[in-house]
């Protein structure tokens, strides 16, 4: 999580291009509120989902807290409060307002809350232009931290706004469109890797989070992995083979959780006139059956695999596999359809759907978190969650990278999930 | 609850006033939410709060549901979810959107809901002037049902308000101004009642609600009530002498839930430096020790009363007591001060604070509900909760009579609740 | 809740006669433990049952801290902890153990307690032949008191004992017997009574707890009161109405628990083979139809006598009508039957069933509890109960009266409680 | 998880040998209970906690529903309904009873339990007597697994009688005893370990659990680990030093875990006059510095770690580095001790305490969970849960393996669990 900072020749251009980078990937997170009405930005429709205000609100509080009180010598904050409001979850900077009560704040409004905004980006704007012939490579490290932040926010936004929506009866429609015609899904096919010592992780040149490094070496047995993720046709025969019945399928958490939660098919589904409809970005329509099952747990995943007499990759699996295949290529949220779509391109590893791995979020060997209050932002996460890679239909491209690492509870749902089999 | 019929000369004047009253109720809705914004309107901060939005929506549909669906013969609901969103709990018209999740709800949006009203308002008004020659009581009691029910929620929608802008951190201000300058409080003093056979309840010539009925005798012994409510400074001393760690002064379920909720003090109520402040519509205020003590539950009123050595007056002795004085003079939401005050014109009995009377919330001798789905208005709810009388701050003049009853769970603390002594 | 003490002439026989009293009353206790297995003194299977031993020892706990910690000098406690242990809910004696965690204690074991008993008996016993000769009212009241009190333990020990039996599949037999040969039931018929003034509540110059006074006169309108409780049979005609599906018969309390708690039959019914069945002390049988209906919560019985177009007696008119006929003959605990059976002898008030009043359980007028922590016995639960009337099939027959007053939650089904129709 | 079947000449010995070591495993659960009183046999104090009757049935259970129903051809089960309340969490076997409710069931009796032991005791001795001279490795392995898994449930009753026993105010003794006179502690030393490919997992030629294999190579890289568990001299400099209030120490999920319920020292501490005490089978004694810190979480345990500035070992570190010990020396339950103590005789991996490595507990490469349900054993759980290794002060010494894996949820405190240390 170091940026190389030898190129100091290139100063003013990094500069200039942080500032330029800083502008576009704030106007960004605006962008993706714009179909929103004011009453949309207040709801928390579950303790994980955040209102889309608190997003806008809490990047923001990730520069003033992060960078403008340290680098920016006469700053003062925008709102005393905002640093317990806006706080997530940085205990050692002070006790976060409770996450599960941040839908039941209406102020400060939506309109207060941009020109918080615009408060931070003035100040935030000047401090780099003050500092922009001067190496500070801590600085353009939090920057790229804080708009790298902002990415995963906008990520959440996409997330959020489709379970505020889903959950209002009247079925609300963010972007309406219609999504291509629907093509018969092709069988996956397997891609061999032989056994032996690989490496992982990123070398950490350009920018990536600390939890991806340090780049480290792997015993890997020989594995095949799918060509692309499982699609809805595909986990559909596991439905109705009644696969969330049989508990020789589930782990014993997942069983006891999809029991509990009466769940019986991915989030979002519904069964209408005995047809499966799903609740999309552009609001109700038919499940697309080609097209990779999303919005299931790791305990769906998992079952499902088992169902077929296979498994999950583990990361260092699915890391190999796919460093063959270039990450910047993929169904982002930059083609703009904000849902997983079959593609021909296999093999298919970037975009979609983000794939559970059978791997526990722990550190790689040798890691070793940021100091000081930023290294609360993904070490103390290493416990109860799975990874989860490849990025999703509503992940900006340029934030992927094949060592990305993301990371879930088992049994969470409401983010672009899916399932890609691997086996022995 | 019926309306004496039999003025039938005066018909057109009384549809005229109607339609005249109808849009000054209705139009006392909007005034009420005038100084909100946008996202005030959406947020519930506890099971028993509801969205302003929502107060505005179901008063709405109170008046299409009952009303125009019966007695407009082409008469086309406005969305057909409206039905299943905006009841509150009316079973037997349909299952009721939950109650906990009013708040999650971010459509229809404020402006959709203006819309719903406008477009209500019109039909109402075209059946009104439709119908103006014709008599029908029951029309005319269901339209007063719907005004007075609308006035109910107006007294909800303060507290509503006032409960929402205290979760907020931020403290907000519904309506700024500065209170009376603060009188040392006068002592309350006894109006002594002579046992006797008394009649209670309303003779329901003009509008009341049903459960305000039969008129019926009542044996009372001789009793003395106190001709004011108790103020902040005689509560006070109740705290200060540790009234809420003493567990012989209350009920059993009182003193459990004041410990399971850890409540040693009124709702709103907050110590800064040793000094007591409280929340008010007009913001953060101290405590002012002259006004009423209000925001106590009947578990506090009753350990209170106990603590004095007196008790609190059922409905009866309330209402016997209270006889004598007119229900058209006291601090009501006209006032515009929407928070208690000393009055100097005691006895004092309507206003203010809601008093609670040791009366559990049961049927009068010989009662019976309206016949339908608008007999679930009261009836249904007399058990488990406590009588209390006279009206609060937040009532509007015109919606109290003596024989009115307000009903409330003992442990309910938002509405605008207090305490009168009386003794045997 | 006082006893005439003017007959002193009579002193010597009355100390003799408590003393075989009280060790008539604490054999009962014995007794009723005797078909119980060691494991069996120890489960509670919901908060409101305590396990049998924990009923054994509170009833001493009961002796020893209310007489003889003040009446015999040098008393010394069994075991410094049993204060803490076996005191219910004085909370003005200490903090009591929590009650719903009464099941988690195995120690001390049923052989401890029982050497608790003998201590405390042995200690009674002593105090009791040192003060024959001296006048003291007090304490024989105190004696009544815990003799009354440890039959009211006798009777949750019956029905904390089937709970206990009815939660286990094993479905295990408190006491083997076979049932009457079930006749079909006869139509109920309607006592009348005249309006007027009355008296009801207890003269107070033998024992009575202090809530059955003081005596005072009510008024009443003209009413009718069933002959005898409803049967099995009448319920099941409510049962296969749809009763339990249909809102506008049910109180909104109780149409909100049912369905929570998912409860569409009384207590302990279950289907099998079509055909209802019901658990006994006597294990699993089938329903005997003349029977009369018995483990329904009061919602339950209000919603019946709403199907039935009555409704429930007051207490007050359940008193008046009940003073015509005997309170010591019916089917009490002494029949050795422990379940309720229809009885020719109409009008039968007593025994068999508690039957469900549409009174909430409040203070008489005048109403003052007994002085110190004796006075938590009764006066702190009025609020949030109704009060039951008439005693049931594991009742003492000494127990009762006219005037005796039970009170339960609305809610609550676990003892043996009934349904008396009442008319206007 | 299978054993080697190819010395057939020594069959009969080996049976013989089984039928031998059948009855002595099955008498130390008997010997273990020998100190309970009948009402300590039903008691569930926490949701893991199983009462101790049930532990006896349930051992029972597994013989005869996964050997006796298959070998035994004319067997008949015990009680019909024993497949219902004794099976633990075989979902294809049929529903289990519910966990939590195992401490409701009175009866079958301990009486009962016993009797149903000695009938499947009986009915596996015949089995074997009769297949003494045919080659059946699958029951020899069944065999063999139902001893393990009574010995692992040998484990759990002492645990679980220490959790009974210390819930209860009166503080019971299991086993009275002194313990050896407390040594100062030594401080603990580093064992280096080599970076390097090494083999960890069990060949499985014995008998093993199937989760410990495959064997399989790890990549290790330099690392040094603590020759002994922390002790309760330097867990205390933990607390001492606000460890637990200070977030930037803790897992996010153990920070809140931690503040929810209240933890801020080990289970079964407490502090009396300014001194600790815990609570051991011999009742409540004062801390032995000396001894290892017991009853910790994994976010305990991976708090302390970090707050010294190392870290928790993985399991295959662990593994290398026990791997020069021998398994069978150690502070187990044959000791009589019941309780973890200072040991000069480190290096010290094995007895004392389960160790908490910082690896999740997952399958290894190429793991196949046996067939069936048995299946169920172990596979299931490889998901939330942290692998423990060493084997504590109640595990019997011929159970531990270098290889064995155990596992439990990181917020759990009830099992003799404790730290070691180790650094890059």
């Amino acid at each position: 999580m170091q940026i190389n900072t030898n190129q100091s020749e290139h100063k003013d251009n990094l500069l200039l291009s942080l500032i330029s980078r800083y502008h576009q990937v704030r106007q960004d997170s605006l962008d993706i509120c714009a179909p929103l009405e004011k009453e949309d930005y207040t709801i928390q429709t579950c303790s994980e989902v955040s209102p889309p205000k608190w997003h806008l609100a809490h990047t923001t509080w990730f520069f003033e807290s992060f960078i403008l009180n340290h680098y920016q010598p006469d700053y003062k904050v925008y709102h005393p409060q905002f640093d317990y409001l806006f706080n997530s979850y940085y205990e050692t900077v002070g006790k976060p307002f409770p996450r599960a009560q941040r839908g039941l704040l209406s102020r400060p409004t939506v309109e207060e809350v941009l020109q918080y905004r615009q408060y931070v980006d003035k100040a935030i704007t000047e401090l780099l232009e003050h500092t922009v012939n001067k190496t500070d490579s801590k600085l353009e490290f939090l920057l790229a931290l804080g708009l790298n932040h902002e990415q995963q926010h906008q990520e959440l936004l996409y997330t959020d706004i489709k379970h505020i929506f889903a959950f209002n009866p009247l079925r609300p429609v963010y972007k309406p469109r219609s999504y291509p015609s629907i093509q018969p899904p092709e069988r996956y096919s397997w891609l061999d890797i032989k056994a032996g010592t690989y490496n992982i992780g990123n070398e950490q040149n350009t920018f990536a989070y600390d939890n991806e490094g340090p780049r480290h070496r792997v015993l890997l047995d020989d594995f095949s992995i799918a060509n692309r993720p499982v699609n809805n046709q595909e986990y559909l025969e596991f439905i109705e083979d009644d696969g969330y019945k049989n508990p020789a399928l589930w782990l014993a958490d997942g069983w006891k959780h999809m029991n509990n939660s009466q769940c019986h098919h991915p989030l979002y589904w519904e069964k209408k006139n005995d047809e499966w409809w799903y609740m999309t970005l552009s609001g109700l329509k038919p499940v697309d059956l080609s097209a990779p099952v999303t919005h299931v747990s790791f305990y769906e995943a998992d079952a499902y695999a088992r169902w077929c007499g296979h498994r999950l990759p583990s990361e260092a699996e699915w890391e190999i596999a796919a460093d063959a295949y270039p990450a910047n290529r993929g169904n982002y949220r930059e083609t703009g359809l904000l849902q997983p779509i079959a593609r021909p391109e296999a093999p298919d590893f970037f975009g979609n759907v983000w794939e559970w791995t059978q791997s526990p979020y722990q550190s790689y060997p040798g890691f070793k978190p940021l100091q000081g209050s930023i290294g609360e932002y993904n070490g103390k996460f290493m416990c109860n969650q799975m990874v989860l890679r490849g990025g999703s239909c509503v992940s900006p491209v340029e934030h992927l990278r094949h060592s990305y690492r993301n990371f879930f509870y088992p049994h969470e749902r409401w983010q672009f999930t899916g399932i890609r089999l691997a086996k022995d």
